[in-house]
């Protein structure tokens, strides 16, 4: 991926910043980067991510997923990071057959799939690093008993992701299930180039071996210097903003095919930097959809807000048909591409007008290995960032405390005291 | 719906709002309740809107689409208040076939969807108020080339809901389609419960007439308090909050089914109350899902947002299947439903527990009178924070800059110069 980070320096933006600055702080990067190699190197918790393109097995997964070879749709169940990476690369990527999430734990949602789904033709993919996830255990349960119900063998169709133990690990073994590992020492939100978010793409087709090829070159450009390596241009310029006011972190695609990017880049970056009283909100939004939906707030309202627009250089396009329309000349010998492209720039130029700090990501396409870049350069942005924000970017620890509250109210206990109410209702 | 503020006050939040300075806004309230009465009695523009619930015509929206008896599926063009209305209603409700929504200009995506389309049995719903809406005039051109391309009659299968002159208009004229009237004085984001919103649900089987008399009732109860009227104490405490340094509004719905609904919110609340420098940014969540990818941040990253849980009180369930799984005893007995409010309650508290301001929506079902109740409410609710940010809720100005420049740059005008840049690239 490229970076353009011109509109958010203090010549063009406010907040925004200065030059001086940035060369200061490249100092901070050069030091993050060898803490970042060390890490890579020792294999370090976390830092194992970013091993991911030299380690991650795509042998193995075309072995395990062989198997389900001939499955029309495959239903991943999962949650958080057992779900996005994978979902992020089906959403992007041109994929044989349909590709469907149970990442939430909703009743109507899980039975209207069930009922939509012909599930002798689909492979279920069940994913969680513990093998206890609750959510996903649930739902999984209520997915093998719609198979069994409808005499469909859910043995022949179902791989698991998992760890060496656990309860997934026990069911695979007890009915001799494809089983891929999860990778150690990678956080959930860093696995999307692991076997985790790898497997539904190769059931549908995608070539892995290019994503992750394209993530393997992003990760030669790391460099010790932000000036050197986009993925740092980014976290760096991202952290700089924070600490003058752009609290909030907008990611916004220009690819109706990149919105679920928004959406796992939003998780990757609130668990990874949202800790110690620190760290943006990650905003999702969706170019040209919400320039009808949210640029009047960017453009008009306070300039607390980094907006990130991520596009691509090339692409298919689409003729617009000739008609004699009033007033839309404009649109005569133009593309669906053409009109995006113009409405992309025009917005960018509009934020940049009133000097709300943007960044442009661009990518050459929404490909295999464009996309396994991009990925893998944001993982990086990331971890850069938690290094200069002197955070534990690889831990989650704060959504622990709910979970345990949750697992004893289902056991009986007594219904929460509220801490305050204030109720107000319809007549 | 019902809304509980007591976890945004001061004796349960920080930032919080004492008591004491509602009783103060409370005045306030008053006076702009009386403000947004009297605009709704004149029908001004914008405050019209609120009329709908009275206003609606739903016999000339069956008129209209009793012609398209017997779809499988709606494709409706339109783009932002043209499309998320209408996509919200048929995302939250049950309908008999699908709908799918060109709200975007992108080439891949609209390929891709016609590809998949069974023209024969698609209807389309083509949606603007001006007739001269550039993305959905480009997709419409290529959509109705795509019927003429497959043989298939479009005149036959084709709604347009517009206004009294225009494209679209006249496009109608000239093939004698059934034609919907956009809403006198009512802006795009507030058409959820008009002709715009309503048809394409109608088409698809759902009892409109409810959604609107669910709206009607909710509009009943708009009041001169906030302590009396839910809207109000919504939106009273979203401005209050925002003024303390809450300046992210979080809509975090706990049904998969209202996702739509936050993107909804997240338009209606940015396009009305973003402008003169003020506004919170509305950010999309959903529950259970976003436990496990924005819930790191909220709790222990800055005490900056509000959180607005939307939930219902029943619903349909789905029993998990007994297992004897080690660790997760706890799910034995329960159901999907009580999985996920066992969570939703636990997150609730876990926000609480550290003094991040939250509210409870709570609505009694995930049905059309009571989406159509949510709906209204929450537009009150805006226009009565519009009145106390003394902001002008009804126009979105700051949109205009760049389609301008758009239209330039279509026309053959130069590429704009960049502001700055500084481009980091690959080696």
């Amino acid at each position: 991926m490229d970076v353009d980070i011109g509109n958010a320096l203090a010549s063009a933006a406010s907040p925004g910043v200065p030059r001086s600055y940035l060369d200061r702080l490249d100092a901070r990067v050069a030091d993050a980067h060898e803490r970042i190699e060390r890490g890579m190197a020792d294999g370090e918790f976390g830092y194992a991510a970013l091993n991911l393109p030299e380690r991650v097995d795509t042998g193995a997964i075309r072995d395990a997923v062989a198997p389900l070879d001939g499955a029309e749709a495959v239903l991943t169940v999962g949650i958080g990071g057992s779900a996005l990476g994978a979902a992020t690369l089906t959403d992007a990527l041109d994929t044989e057959g349909e590709a469907y999430y149970l990442d939430n734990v909703d009743p109507a949602q899980v039975s209207d799939l069930l009922d939509d789904l012909d599930l002798e033709s689909t492979a279920v993919n069940v994913v969680s690093r513990s093998g206890t996830t609750a959510e996903t255990l649930a739902n999984f349960l209520v997915v093998r008993d719609a198979y069994e119900a409808r005499d469909v063998d859910w043995t022949e169709r179902t791989l698991v992701t998992t760890g060496e133990s656990g309860n997934l690990r026990d069911l695979a073994d007890e009915h001799d299930l494809p089983v891929l590992p999860v990778p150690e020492g990678v956080p959930g939100r860093f696995s999307a180039l692991s076997t985790v978010g790898l497997a539904p793409a190769a059931i549908l087709g995608v070539d892995v071996e290019t994503v992750v090829e394209g993530a393997r070159r992003e990760r030669e450009s790391l460099a010790g210097s932000l000036y050197e390596t986009p993925a740092y241009a980014y976290g760096a310029i991202a952290y700089a903003l924070d600490a003058r006011g752009a609290n909030a972190n907008v990611a916004m695609p220009y690819h109706e095919s990149l919105e679920t990017y928004a959406e796992w880049y939003a998780q990757l970056h609130a668990e990874s930097l949202g800790k110690d009283g620190l760290g943006q909100t990650p905003v999702r939004a969706l170019g040209a959809t919400d320039q009808h939906s949210q640029l009047q707030l960017y453009r008009a309202g306070p300039n607390d807000k980094l907006v990130t627009f991520v596009r691509a250089r090339d692409g298919p396009d689409v003729p617009i048909p000739e008609a004699d329309l009033d007033g839309l000349d404009y649109l005569a010998d133009s593309t669906l591409g053409g009109l995006r492209d113009a409405e992309f720039e025009a917005t960018e130029a509009s934020l940049a007008d009133v000097g709300l700090p943007n960044v442009r990501v661009t990518i050459d396409r929404v490909d295999a290995a464009s996309v396994g870049g991009l990925l893998y350069g944001m993982e990086a942005a990331v971890v850069l960032a938690g290094e200069l924000y002197d955070v534990e970017t690889f831990t989650q620890p704060a959504v622990e405390w709910g979970k345990e509250v949750a697992r004893d109210l289902l056991r009986g206990a007594d219904a929460l005291d509220e801490k305050e109410t204030l109720r107000v209702t319809r007549e």
